[in-house]
């Protein structure tokens, strides 16, 4: 059944994994402490983004019949990893100082771990778990990278690039056939993925509560009110906007259960990507409508004309879920400021501050992704053959399944 | 295989969503403030009563083989309709002011959504979106009508009738088959449907406590202790009672999997429906055994009586879930209020209110279960054709399905 | 197909279940009370635990294809079971003070169920209900007399021997084959079942920390920070290591699913069983590559030489789950108070009392050991014959399966 052998990843995975493992625990030998007196403050809402990146973005494309493995094992080893090397290279920009290990650092280590996850789900299934690593350590890289050069240039937080920052993954996993024939998905393995998606959905005002948090850097519990309303409002109008969405651009009225799945989540990665305090929730919810509508066109006929025009093919739909509502949120958040701004001249100056860090985030975007490209096409990486993709047999061993069913 | 396609929604459910998502909108954009400063009390148990609404209920009758699609996406559309109409509706009631959205109206919209699920549970399968969208709206109506009514006629909180309120939707659903060929599970799907429903057993404790903060208007913690330990230790008694009870009633001593699935839940809904602080807790262990007796003795055999002699048939058994320890909720409630009471006269004027209660509530759902059923029939809403019943075909696009396994 | 019928448990389970849970109520009818006036500490990390009981391990063995409704169902009401005989047993142990149920009581009741269900992943599959019910009552009396014997004799806690108290079960279950006919899993339920691990290693941080705050008697906020990053720093060690030491203990390179769901907890159960708050979080992070390193290797070796030379049959590897990283806990604990200690005469001191913890334990282990597998082998309670071994048809009735898929 299987002629020939995937390559094997036994002198690779281990090696690569193993010296990292050893390089961090030095790192935090020498480097990091935990401070002993320190209130803990919005563990829920820490455990909440915990079950969203490892339960969530676990089992993001499980859908996948042949790949379900690969799909939930590889997540969790690449968010693993990222979880360490967020702590390890923020610490070292921030060096001579000691690393000091707070909630916020966890917390920004799953930030970081999301994003490596967002990237994952477009290239999942095409390639191997050392290419993953090493893409998610680059991801981290860069989107760290990208916050620290924002923030020494212009003084100011930028955690909305967060989101903008993963487009650029779309475009350099190119050489892909449009549509792989072990890329299926039977209904079982659908709803289990929505299973965990809905974690995704349901946790999502914890997620953008926590970005307030961190891009605030204080503790004034009355904006996290006002962004968990926002979210919860946008998510609930996505959702529903999504499903109406698809049932009119279906000739048959049907409803297609990839835009369930993926374009629900539009809303709260749009209010997430606007990163304001929204001064009325009606605004989150149009945004949500907004969202919904262009989240869900985007992923009926983007996503094709992709595949097609530039050969470029999107496991999990990323484009669509995450890229559109984000440029969205970046509009909203131009437009809010605008509208909230007495004077023309800061409005001006923020617009100006706004859009020269979009070209940053852009520019070390594509850079970051060019290098990440070639380093991955390395063929000493065993990258996995044509035929071997979304193929669960490349690399895990089989041994109590049952012969029939 | 499909000679006769199901109805087309195309031109009924996104005229219907989008159009309420309009006006929610622009209700919103009128009437709807967030407070700025608001400390977020009981954050952590909103998330459990969160997730027991989109995760527990979103996939309730997943065991349903050929209706997983319908049965986890139209509880995300329907649950998330209900909450922006639940806080929509209620802000109305409470016109000349201006309506402030705090956790408070989230919970309580949450709540909406439950009962909204649970009516769901019985027609899920025999009725297509727009009618599941129309029947939670015209629920959710009813539900914040019927409290409302009770407020201002007697000055009294109710939410106890919250669960009565849902019996009446047995009887309108007839003139459907006692038993539909398409309505069968298989053993993944049930185990599927067990570990959504686990949710709902094990986060049942903070649904009880939030019922009571609500019932009481304030942030008394001992409360909700004595709530949480009760519910938890009702839950833990149901559970097993459930169990023996289904072994003991079954001929050969072998325990039915929708006894476990359904009779669990039994204690935690006869305690939150008596709404009544336990004085000690093995009275509300004794309720969670009475709880598991009566209910799986429903389940057993008054679920068969019902589809035989009545015609009414019932998905996901909600009259032996909800239906029978709601009751038994109700008479504990009088009960204890008896043994507690000094006096005679507050006795007997606490039972005259607690039946006065009791009255309007089964008046008023009488009256809204017959409108909405009316209006439900009509055929504009292109109810599906009874052999689409129990199978996603009539409603979703299938196109990334395996031919094969 | 199934030519002899499997004993009925009619005249079993209802009986046993039925008369528990009187005594229960009775016991609590008279020495239980909840006490009115106390703020709610810690009931989000309960919660976390509460999910981890009931949600981790209640599905801890569903891979097993033709065992799931057994695995889920009978988790369910084995942990229902023990949290109440763990917060009775508890309360008569302190007569004739009467018994109030906190937070504590409920935290400390869920801790006993898990003890319980670890030791039920080692029987599963091969045990009635009936038996695991008894052998849960056993393990959590011998879990409490031992914690309580210590407690007494040595005015020590002793909440890591909680863990080494499970070694035990895998001695006394002998006579079973190594490998039974029906003992298989499949892709779909593998995944399934990883899905409710994951819960346990998302919310282990929450497990360590409500141990630290039940061993310390104290509510200071400073040391669960310092357990919850060395838990999480550990977890996430330990995920990455299993995996790199699957890969390269594989001829052919690949990972084995068993290690990914059984290793990556290592890390988590050697922090925990090390009971030490962790001066540097690089500690926590070897002890996760050791744990991780030595549990997939005992998996991989161990296990089929337990299986092979001592007929030993561990159905859900709790050996290299929670024995081995237990084992190495207990010696990192001993070693890092030897390392803080300034006089010899108090670390020598620490020893002593540390072996002399750990022998008790042995002891009262070996003890209860063998009187429950005596108890469990009487033929009353109508063991499984081998055939129906790992068999959902012995105990279970499937009236609404499909036919066909």
């Amino acid at each position: 059944m299987v002629p020939q052998y995937a390559p094997s990843l036994r002198s690779r995975l281990p090696v690569v994994a193993l010296l990292l493992e050893t390089i961090f625990i030095l790192f935090f030998a020498f480097y990091m402490e935990v401070p002993y007196i320190f209130p803990i403050v919005f563990y829920a809402e820490f455990q909440d983004v915990h079950v969203m990146v490892f339960m969530g973005f676990g089992f993001l494309s499980t859908f996948l019949v042949r790949n379900g493995f690969s799909s939930a094992g590889f997540s969790l080893l690449v968010a693993a990893m990222a979880v360490q090397w967020a702590i390890v290279f923020q610490t070292l920009l921030q060096l001579p100082y000691p690393g000091r290990i707070t909630m916020e650092s966890l917390v920004f280590a799953e930030m970081s771990a999301f994003s490596s996850l967002i990237s994952m789900g477009v290239v999942i299934g095409k390639t191997n778990p050392v290419q993953l690593l090493l893409m998610s350590l680059m991801e981290v890289t860069g989107f760290i990278l990208n916050k620290w050069l924002i923030q020494t240039l212009l003084k100011k937080p930028c955690f909305n690039l967060y989101f903008t920052w993963l487009v650029h993954w779309t475009i350099d996993t190119d050489g892909i056939e449009p549509r792989h024939e072990k890329e299926k998905s039977d209904r079982k393995m659908t709803l289990f993925s929505l299973f965990g998606k809905d974690f995704l959905w349901i946790f999502w005002p914890s997620f953008n509560s926590l970005i307030v948090h961190l891009l605030n850097n204080d503790m004034d519990l009355a904006v996290p009110l006002n962004v968990i309303c926002s979210t919860y409002l946008a998510m609930a109008v996505s959702a529903v906007t999504a499903i109406a969405i698809s049932v009119l651009f279906n000739p048959r009225g049907k409803i297609n259960m990839l835009h369930v799945q993926n374009c629900i989540l539009a809303g709260g990665v749009a209010v997430g990507g606007s990163m304001s305090t929204f001064p009325q929730p009606w605004v989150a919810m149009a945004v949500g409508l907004s969202a919904g509508i262009m989240s869900t066109l985007g992923h009926q006929y983007i996503k094709l004309l992709m595949e097609v025009v530039f050969k470029c093919h999107d496991t999990c739909s990323i484009l669509s879920v995450h890229g559109i509502p984000a440029i969205l949120g970046w509009f909203v958040q131009l437009f809010l400021q605008f509208a909230n701004s007495d004077s023309t001249t800061f409005a001006v100056r923020f617009a100006v501050y706004h859009i020269v860090i979009l070209l940053i985030t852009l520019a070390s975007s594509l850079t970051m992704g060019v290098i990440t490209g070639i380093i991955l096409k390395w063929r000493f990486w065993r990258p996995p053959q044509d035929r071997k993709c979304f193929d669960d047999q490349a690399c895990w061993k089989f041994p109590h399944l049952a012969k029939h069913k």
